[in-house]
């Protein structure tokens, strides 16, 4: 009989590894199914789909729920779980936790009649996934950058959640931070913080940056910025696809451009994990 | 013959002073009425309302503009500038900023056809003015509190501008820091940069704090949450009257409580001035 | 009969209450002898010269013991104790902890024959004053200075202990932090830390500072220096007497000076209190 | 001719060569021999030893001179250079620079009529090479670490250079920072800074860390030791050789260790480079 107090962990990557492993740490039984191909640390329960359908009262669908619009997006097995009709039959009852999840509703109408939550769409959720998203864009600039961050003359371009936490960050290691914005507002915020402000649209105006991070989803950095900012060594790319940089251009110029998307599964899933579990945790109690 | 490039700074306090001044510095004309009882640093002009009308394009009227609704704010000067239609009409064809300007149009139905402006209810504006905020909060702790703020245990309750910069004021000084809110999201950005989060309905809950700060326009420090919080050394109340301490309770149970209102005129008028100058300049290049 | 455990303390000013209020928190036993004007927070026994004789093992003389050498320093009180043979003969047999204890010393030969020991000259006790005395230069800065210290252009002269902990905190608050150094060695950890290095040589070469700390105790900023400085608002000196600053040039130049010595003692008393503490009993289970 | 103003940069690795490019770009006429499999990104001008030996007035060795004690370092380049008396007398009548000297002085009783002196024992170099050894330190844990940095407890023993400037990172980065050290002096250094102080011999007594970071260079994380951190994810090695840490213990146990010597020159070889010059700089303005 399903438990109100029973999670199922239902494919996914590491982070969902992570989160089974978290919820058993915090006292849950946890079902997981989906992870033939690796283990647990902590006492995750591995599963079928009809165990978890059996036996749990909540589901955690991965981030995102699929990557193509048909099977769960599953890492770690071979077997494919088809989202269908069938599946959201499945489901009926239980409380459903999951990504992106306009990208399920799609699949079948019943999902209109299920408990459904999507984590991905909360604001707590993109603040506390900045942090990893900022240490995967220092990381990042660590290895392939020929110098040192403390002492670097580095950009950070916009001042939203990533921003904010990168800008903190660089600064922390000891940096000098430029930060860019559009609004009065945000560049009196910047300035407040001891970062020197500069509007966006003055980018490529003539101040040198060894390292500079966009977080901006826009074509800032395209051939004309690029040539202005030539004697920069290295310039990640952080903005949601398709990103914010003319790489061919960087390319042709000689500055070395990364584009570095979902960095926080990838450099630290374990705490991805966490945040996934702290996130649905909130909206339970709610 | 008035010129669009002369300033007339109208009334005030020491941030009026500081304005003109700082105008001065910037390589305006500036012409300074209301001020017969003090002198300036720089090559500030001192004039009558007269002078003002004929020779200046744009007129800064003070923060608040009026403190009684009847007449102009003046700290430095015994006579009296009556705020009524006459005023009105002599401001025609000028711009005129000020601030809290709701109640210089309440007396004359003129205004509604010149050009006025509100410096105080710029975004920027109380960012900027934040920082003299703080510092202030930051001075009175300092002054009053027997300990050093370095290692003590500071609340800061309320995540708004003043409380996101005096928080970093804190424990950049080396305070152990935690910080209320109330939704998910802020108390994700509390936990980001290093604070101890707190909801703000936990406060009074067992934890001691020897220095409190409140930043929260509601009177959460009322008897029974004072009660708790018996160990507190001081309680700094920065939010806007009447302020969120019962005063009454604070002193029966033997908690210094000292209400912090008007800051970063009081303690850094030249900040202050500054800081009207920049939002004036932004305004008007917009 | 005396215990070991018992604590007599004796003259002062208000360190030694918070002294005497600490060690009754932390569980001891103790008579305080010199604070007729004056009541305890905590459960102090006050007591005569002989209580405290009679009855403690350990005595905790003031810092400084005396100020002129003949008679115990005793700011709560009318009563005067000279520091003679008599009363080195009284403190035979017990621990006795005091701050510039050779100027004791002189005041009789029986102290060779003492168990005696002087907390001030402890590197621990030097490292953790100079956090109240950082503190109490940036409370005189905030109180004096008509602008924020964020945002201002400060200098620190010295990079001594006052030194550090003071260029970390103006930092914290948010001002653009240069710190001077003789060694280069000092000068990269200045570097390392992201404050602008200057050779202590150098200052007054053209740099504009806001703020001016001097913790150098030799006259760096005489006539010559400080006229390069006219810019500068304010001066504080925190150097031992007789400071680094030649006060009539600053007020010719229009340099406000501030000679600030014994910051711990009159800005933070309860710390400065809990600091002789600790000192005192790290030494004790030595 | 040589030339007193003509720098000789010989073998060594990737440090070497930002160290050529950086004399160059401070307007220096720079020669450098033993870079055969690879170029320059500055002007610096390819010789053999005997171009060097014609035309500088200056030589820059390598750090560390030798690896064997018998040729010269040189990571480039097959040919060997071998440390002879001939190699000496071609060194004669120039001022001579290198790292680890004594290496070097061992092979020819010449170098004692020689112009040598040894930038790797400056104390500024030591210093400012913390920062790449530090960030070294942050990237390894951040690639190995499945969490995040920020919010981890970390724990850095030792309070020596690297000590400090890697604490000061952790914690610019979010991380809970402990710090291990000895000396009370230390201890209260460390709680100055806001980090928590541990006695390093109370080690493994039951507070648990996510990463710790090792600078002592003594055999502190015994079986013994490391039992008892059990819960610790990864130990970061910087101690000098043969390090601080039992690795076949810390493999038995579960604990991830990695041994991280050298990371100045691995991680950031400009900036390692750029220490060089500058510490060379000073040394010939003395």
């Amino acid at each position: 009989m399903t438990s109100r107090l029973t999670f199922g962990v239902l494919g996914g990557d590491r982070r969902q590894i992570a989160l089974a492993e978290s919820l058993v740490l915090n006292g849950y039984e946890v079902y997981a199914c989906g992870f033939d191909r690796t283990g647990f640390a902590a006492d995750v329960k591995k599963g079928s789909l009809d165990d978890i359908v059996r036996e749990c009262g909540i589901v955690i669908l991965p981030l995102p729920v699929t990557d193509d619009g048909v099977f769960l997006k599953m890492d770690f097995c071979e077997d494919k779980i088809a989202l269908d009709d069938s599946f959201a039959e499945q489901m009926r009852g239980k409380r459903v936790f999951g990504g992106m999840m306009e990208r399920l509703y799609r699949t079948s109408a019943a999902w209109k009649e299920i408990d459904t939550a999507d984590y991905y769409t909360r604001e707590e959720f993109a603040v506390r996934n900045a942090v990893p998203t900022a240490e995967g864009a220092v990381e990042i600039a660590m290895r392939e950058y020929a110098g040192t961050i403390s002492g670097s003359r580095s950009l950070v371009a916009g001042f939203g959640r990533v921003g904010k936490v990168l800008a903190r960050m660089l600064r922390g290691i000891g940096a000098e931070v430029t930060v860019s914005a559009r609004k009065p507002a945000d560049l009196a915020w910047i300035e407040s913080y001891g970062y020197r402000p500069l509007l966006t649209a003055d980018i490529g105006g003539g101040e040198p940056y060894d390292l500079i991070f966009n977080t901006i989803p826009a074509k800032i950095f395209n051939r004309r910025v690029l040539s202005d900012l030539r004697g920069c060594s290295l310039l990640v790319d952080l903005a949601s696809a398709p990103g914010g940089v003319d790489f061919d251009a960087a390319e042709k110029i000689g500055i070395k451009a990364i584009l570095a998307p979902s960095l926080p599964g990838r450099v630290a899933p374990k705490t991805a994990g966490e945040i996934i579990r702290d996130t649905v945790c909130h909206m339970m109690g709610e």
